[in-house]
């Protein structure tokens, strides 16, 4: 069975819902990230990385959500999750999932964990400053460029509607307002309507 | 034919080396970054996002190395750069990539790219002086965890080679040591031996 390391409120979300949407059997397993469980010896054995999404398969660990989505998409093709046998589609849902993991989320990042790219306490202030600019410069770019509607690639949903549903909720504490990206607000609203999210949010949170 | 914009001495030799050793034909497109090719209003039509690499396809481009280099070697299936028909080893090479993109190659980032994340002339600085440990943290992760070898994944070379080698190019520039870090030199060093290689950097740099 495969087993989630997740704590709420971090990109993990993203997998948790692919997960139950796809129909997988799984274990979660919460880290309490405000003890920095995920900095713990016992965790680091299991992902030197220390960080969450980890899903541990039968044969090895997966870390990196556009890595994990996949693998959930390829392992549960049932779930239609993605289009797997059409290269330039999937590549589409990928780049989309890499803008996510390597443009917004690290612009994000920015706020709580300037330290993994600066150590004086100014320049650790000044990225915190820059955020609600550098983070909604990415929800710019996918409101009025990327996101087809009603799903992130159009009609189709796929493994890119969990992980923007995840990163969209961090707007009002990255200080951006929802209201500035109407298509990403009905998105969410579209997400929560799905029981599968309605699911997953109870146990993620709960 | 696919058509593949580049500047030389960035991410996009990866994707050169790949369509290269996949026998694709192509057709390279050499953009000036001292003059700010990337950020001219023909190439934002191409690519909004002004970044290399910008792979055309007949059916819109796809951009993101680790897309790019899935979306090859998926649509090159003999030349064997992926094992596409295994989700457990396809998504150790995505997050093998991922890792690269979203986590390496941000953390160079840093040093020439400093007003993504901040404006104040301090903080850029003190992000550039981290640029050595942030950048050496990652390819110790690399080195002693990720690096199976002779390839990235062990026996069978893959879309996560040519990337390696690719981010292994900036250590000089990032203050490090290649010496530091044997099996990643010598996973230059056999790069370096591939006709592919060698024909690629011949046109990438040439």
């Amino acid at each position: 069975m495969l087993k989630l390391y997740y704590a709420p409120g971090t990109i993990a979300l993203a997998t948790h819902i692919a997960l139950v949407e796809a129909g997988a059997e799984y274990e979660a397993v919460r880290l309490d990230f405000s003890k920095k469980e995920q900095l713990e010896a016992d965790y680091l054995a299991i992902n030197p990385k220390g960080r969450v999404p980890t899903l541990v398969t039968e044969r090895g660990i997966i870390t990196e959500t556009p890595a994990v989505l996949a693998y959930i998409a390829q392992s549960f093709p049932e779930a239609g999750l993605a289009p797997l046998d059409d290269p330039f589609a999937l590549a589409r849902i990928q780049e989309f999932n890499c803008y996510l993991c390597a443009t917004l989320h690290v612009a994000h990042a920015h706020r709580m964990r300037g330290h993994r790219w600066a150590d004086d306490p100014l320049a650790i202030a000044d990225m915190k400053r820059k955020v609600p600019e550098a983070v909604g410069a990415c929800f710019e770019m996918i409101e009025n460029g990327f996101f087809q509607g009603p799903w992130v690639m159009g009609e189709a949903y796929s493994i890119c509607d969990p992980y923007l549903f995840t990163v969209a909720t961090w707007m009002d504490s990255d200080g951006l307002d929802p209201a500035s990206f109407p298509k990403i607000l009905a998105h969410q609203d579209r997400m929560k309507e799905r029981p599968g999210v309605q699911k997953t949010l109870a146990e993620h949170f709960g």
